[in-house]
Formats: C-alpha cells, structure tokens, sequence
C-alpha cells in the first residue's frame, strides 16, 4: 500500500471518544474579546471595543518594518534575548526614563508581545486588565484583589470625573497582603480608567513592596500615553524599587502597530533571567525582522518628534469621544492616560424587550449594559466588569469601557448612533 | 518632589535580597543551545550547531515579507487563530496532505513559532528534540522515553548507516504505555537522526494510538525535507488518526526564515480549540504581517515549484556535508530527511590535556564530544544527548550532530578544518 492509495481510504468518522480537554479548560468562561467582537460583527457596530487603531500606521515605521524584513541577517533566529540592535534602544531609552544605567544584555529582554508571563499569591488592584489572572492561575499562583474606588460623594453617575479620581486605599492594599503574597501587579498608566498614578501613590506602593519584600511587576504599555498635567513615571525609578520590579512595555501600543506583536522586559538580571528562561521554552524567540523594525523606529521616533505628536493627536481623539458622551450627558472618567474612555451609564434603562443570550446574562449588569451599547446602539465597547473578580464584580455594574485610538469618521458614527440612547434613559 | 527630581535620587543598591526564583528554575541545567553557542563564538568555529540556515532567503519571500508589512490591514491584531488568507492557505494545503477537507475556521490554529504546546504522562520518542521534556513539565505532566535503536549488528561505529536503521521497537513502545498515559509525541521526518517514518511504522503507532486512546502530537516542521526513496506521511492521513492527532508545522524551517516566528497546529476542532484558548493566554496572536507573508509565500511556491527546487539544494548539501566525513572516515546516519547529519565519532579519542569546563564534563561523553569538536577542531555542532532522558543518555555518547542547511563555504571550511580530527584515532 503506497502512502498516497492509503489516503484514499482515510476515515471520515469523527465520532470517537478520544482525550478529554483539562477540567481548567471546560470550566472556562467564553473570553469577553471573543464575545464582543462577535456581537460587534452580528449587528455592525462601529467598533470601539478592542483597543487596536483603525488610523494608518506613520510612514517612518512601515519603512522601518519594509526595510527590516528582506534583510538576510533577520530572516533567522535572534537570540532568545532580543536582537541586539533593539536591546541597544531599548537601554537607551529605559536608561533615561529610570534614571540609571540599564544593561542591554542582562536586564532586558524581548518577548513576543506584551502577554507573556509557584504556589505563591499575587496582588492585582482592580480593574485589571483581563489577562493577569489566568495568567497566574497558568503559573499556580492564587491572585488576591484589591479595588480602586471612586468617593461616592463625587456622584460619578451623574457628573464627570477624573480618572485619578479612583483610587487605591492604601491601608486595603496593605490588609491584602499576607505572608504567602509574592508579587504585586502594578499598571499604569492604566486600563480601563485611564489613571496616570501619581508619584505620591507610587512612593505609597514602593513602601509597602519594600516592607513585605514583594515583586513588582509593572504592566507599562501605555507609557507614552499621559495627558494634561500627568506624567507617567515608572515605579522602578523610585529609590530601592528597580532591583525589585519587572516593567513590562509594548511595540504595538508605542508605534501603533499592535499585530507586530513585540514587547519586552526591563529588570535587574536576576528577575529578568528566568523570565528569559520561561521564555526561551514557550514561544522561544520574537520575530527577528520586526524587532530590527521596532529598533529603527526607536532610533527615528525621537529625532521625528513622533511621541509628542501621538500625545497631541490622542488628545483631539479623546475630545472628540468625550463630545459625543457630553452631547448626550452620559457622565465618565477623564482619561489622564491610555486610549479607553470610562463611561458611567447608571442612568441608562435596559428595555424588559430586549433581549439578552444566557451568556451574556450570566455575567451580570455590567455585561448586559456593554451588550446593550454593543447590539441595539450599534456601538461596540466591552464591559470593564471582565476586569474584576466575583467579589467585586458589582463595582462594575455601572461601566462601559469605548477605545479612543480610532479615527474621526468612527466618532462622528459613533456620536450619530450615540442619540438613540437617551430613548432609554 | 517632581518626578525628574525624584529620579536623580534614584538607589544604586543591588545587594537586596528579593523574591527567589523557583525551584525549578534553580536546579535548571544551562540549555544546549546557550552552552555551544558560546563555546562556537569563543572558538571561532564554523558554526554547524543550531539549524538555522546562513543562505539568503528567496526573492518571492522576502517581497512577500516587504509586501505584508506596508499594510495598515496587517498592523494591527489579527484574529487569534491566525488570519483569515493564512487559514485559508494552510487548509489548502494540508487538505491536500491529510487527504479530507480542513475547516479553516475550526481546525488550524496559527502560533507565534512552533514551540508552543494535566497530570498526565507522555511518551516520547528519543532522541527527542529537547523543547518537548520542559514543555510537558511545564503542564505539569510526567515524560515516558522510548528510545530508538541501531541493530549493533550494523556496527554503526566503524559503518554509514541510513537513518532509517534508527528502529522504534513496538512491543517497548507498547509496554512504556501505562492507564495514566494520555499523549504520544512524534517527529517525522526526525531531528536529529534524519529518519523518515515509513507507512508501515506509522501504522503500528497509530494501532497503538487507537488502542490505549492516546492523544498524538505530530511535529511535521520538516515535512518538506525528505530525500531520496522516502516520502513524508503524516499520520494524521491514517485511518481514524485525525480525530486524535495534532499536526504541527513551521514556517521558519518550510520557507527558511527561521526569525519570523510563524507556526500552526491542524487537527480536529476539539483538540484545536484548547491549544487556541492557551495560546490567546500565553501569547495572544501571532505577528499579523508575517501571517500575511507567510500566506502569500505558500500561494506562491506551490505556482514556483519552491518545494521541490529546495529538496533538490538540501539533497546537494547533504552531499557536501557527508563528503567531508567520508573523507576523514567517520560513519554517520545517511539522513533521509530534515537537515541534520548524526555522526558516530566513537572512534575520536580525546587527549587528556584537553580542558573541559565542568559545565560541560559533568554532561557526560555526549556533551565532552561535542565540545571537543568545537572547541579544538572549530566545528560547532550540538550534542545529542541533550535530546536523551538521563536513562538513556549513554545511548548517545558516541555521536554529534550537525546541521546542513548551510552554504558551500562552510563545508569548505569544515572539510579544511575537520582533517585535523585524524590526529585523535
């Protein structure tokens, strides 16, 4: 019998019993990306949901990447660590940025994204970015959260607010932490708010990281991303905290190329060697060309002008998201930082009418308002609730998280569609 | 206290005792790869080690690449399945290999590389390439080794072998396999030995797949290599395989772009679809623009006759390469497949005066080997013993692998250099 005779006579039978998915797996709730941008896509929703840019990506970096890609030297493996090229500018520019000298080829470390990753207990102050739970639950770790609240007295159900308005009681944060607790996950500027975390809150943290000899990991991928009076400071720049902490940046949010799908690690050697370590076994290295194109875009960016220019230009895409709410007086958190718009929408009246998929309904308010916005104003948005625990999930109830990182014709969309809500108000 | 203030006091002191890394990281041994890439750059060697190609990339391929990456379609996140043209391309494909029709949407996921993959054990094939031990570890599952065998009779230390002499005995395969069993990984065509698994092989395994209702996972990454008389079989195109077998290839080895990180695995949609759910975990997507490049190249090549003028270039290769050690009489493993030469060198003695660092001593025979070809000679290449549990390892104390996806100059060089290994029969 020849190889190709005996594909002839392959089965068609699919109905074996064979290997069972882990009990993890089963248990696992549908994803809330999948789910929205599922919903977004039935019922044509202007998508303002996941946080990627519809607007062109600048010439100077699709150059970067054109040039980088037909070179030989890129086609094969780059050390597992990164490219040197690009490790050279990523020290220059954390060296500047942490105010100490960072070591190309012991405290960085390139990763294929942003996303990459004991028995131990981490801290998350929620909301917190979908992916750091399962991300510890992967590595056996139990998370423990700790909200941040906004002041009731503010009424940010029915007045604007600011995204440093939510805030972390310290003495909570402190209470949450127990002898078992090895790490603390730090993000700023942040996601869903938008806060900026100030240096007064960061010192506040550092201490307490220092006091129960903690790790921080320090999820800064909007770092460029500060508006108005802020300033995004790293936590690994306060006194005693470097030796301590991972800082965590992307390719994707910096240079508006989220589908490049590079990110890196910056920490003393001893924190950052088994990151490379894990690393080196699971995904092993990140895309040789498009690291050369993200070392270039480094080198350019800052002769170019070009992080001024994305802070002015998030700025006009901010206002113009926060117009539309305005115009229909939904109130929301003024994001000092990142690209989401934090919309309070206590006052919207879900129709009995309306019908809801048990998915959905499962899940909560906070998911059925975001599925509500998504489906029957045509406005694709994702619900903040997926980024807390059970415990808190309520704090949620109210919110509606809408990127900004898009282009006009999506808010003049989005504003045209938007009037339909006070129907339900 | 501004932040710019703030940063210039900034701690030099890295003397704090943070959190440790874990157990596992500690009692980690040096990777293969770390340890003769440094011995081959510190000896000058010609570097025969890691199977990347030096050749440059084809003309078709790299204008897919420069093509791709100018695209504001491919900058920003794909779907986490890979995207749609690359789907699209990989079902054609191996639609055609596994002989029934691959659902694009259900039945291939697109991973960053092919290096990604319960309480279970696993039984492995050795040599095995050494991702696949620490990859079951880190899901927390037991290995099985089942090692390949060379009839002594062939006498293999003084004889060139074929790599297909390299047996698996079934009834030691059947007999490794225990109720907790639940996953078989196979490679075919095999690194390092070269083997291509014949019909009649792959047939035995599949029974025992079937019989025990095991899970196999099938890296195919050398699917296109396979030389003279063989031919590549998939055992996912054997009767009531594809409902239990999970296909894995890559784009770095198939279009030799090794740096560009693209990867997929085929198989049934419920097999699928747990791999994707750890993947949109662990990484999230693969880079967009490569995705496209790599859709683009197989739409291409199948129109450029690629495949077939690549088999025909490594065929000369290996040639060169097998010329070289002729020349020197040292027997290896006519490889019928991938690019590697598996070469006994049980006949080199080595002289007391060479100094080997005890990193390298305390891996054994193997490990000593390699090194001396290395260091003393100046041909790196890597031990295969590091593709051996500790069980079996003396089952590879005589041999050395190199790779062959290299150009002239470097056999050249390597036939120059290697007469001087004469001197240590």
């Amino acid at each position: 019998m020849t190889a190709k005779d005996h594909q002839k006579s392959v089965s068609k039978n699919t109905s074996l019993s064979v290997i069972e998915p882990s009990e993890t797996y089963k248990k696992a709730k549908l994803d809330v990306w999948t789910m929205f941008n599922i919903a977004s896509a039935k019922s044509k929703a202007v998508n303002l949901g996941q946080g990627f840019m519809n607007f062109p990506v600048e010439d100077f970096i699709k150059k970067a990447g054109a040039d980088s890609i037909v070179l030989d030297s890129t086609a094969q493996y780059p050390s597992p660590k990164g490219s040197q090229r690009l490790l050279k500018a990523l020290s220059k520019r954390y060296s500047e940025a942490l105010g100490r000298e960072i070591d190309p080829n012991t405290e960085i470390m390139v990763a294929a994204g942003a996303n990459e990753d004991g028995r131990n207990e981490t801290v998350v102050m929620e909301p917190a970015f979908d992916q750091y739970t399962p991300n510890v639950a992967i590595a056996n770790g139990k998370t423990v959260y700790v909200p941040m609240r906004v002041d009731p007295s503010l009424s940010p159900e029915t007045k604007v607010i600011s995204s440093n308005d939510w805030k972390i009681d310290m003495a909570e944060l402190e209470a949450a932490i127990t002898p078992k607790t090895k790490v603390l996950i730090l993000n700023t500027p942040h996601n869903p708010t938008g806060k900026v975390f100030s240096l007064e809150e960061l010192v506040q943290i550092a201490d307490l990281a220092k006091k129960y000899n903690l790790l921080v990991v320090s999820d800064e991928v909007y770092e460029n991303l500060y508006y108005d009076d802020t300033e995004h400071i790293s936590i690994a720049s306060i006194d005693g905290m470097f030796e301590r902490t991972l800082v965590i940046g992307s390719m994707g949010k910096m240079f508006c190329v989220t589908g490049w799908r590079i990110g890196w690690i910056i920490g003393p050697e001893r924190l950052v060697s088994p990151c490379l370590a894990a690393h080196k076994r699971i995904v092993f290295v990140a895309s040789s060309p498009l690291q050369e194109a993200c070392a270039i875009s480094f080198e350019q960016a800052n002769e170019n002008g070009y992080f001024e220019r994305q802070r002015k230009e998030y700025i006009e895409r901010r206002k113009k998201l926060m117009d539309a709410f305005d115009s229909v007086g939904l109130p929301y958190s003024i994001p000092h930082g990142s690209y989401f718009l934090l919309v309070n929408a206590n006052k919207v009246k879900i129709p009995d009418s309306f019908e809801i998929p048990d998915y959905v309904a499962e899940r909560g308010k906070g998911f059925i308002l975001s599925y509500f916005f998504t489906v029957e104003i045509g406005i694709g948005c994702i619900p903040p609730a997926e980024f807390y625990s059970e415990a808190n999930v309520s704090l949620a109830d109210d919110y509606v998280r809408f990127a900004f990182c898009k282009t006009d014709d999506i808010f003049e969309e989005t504003a045209r569609r938007l009037k339909k809500i006070t129907n339900y108000y």
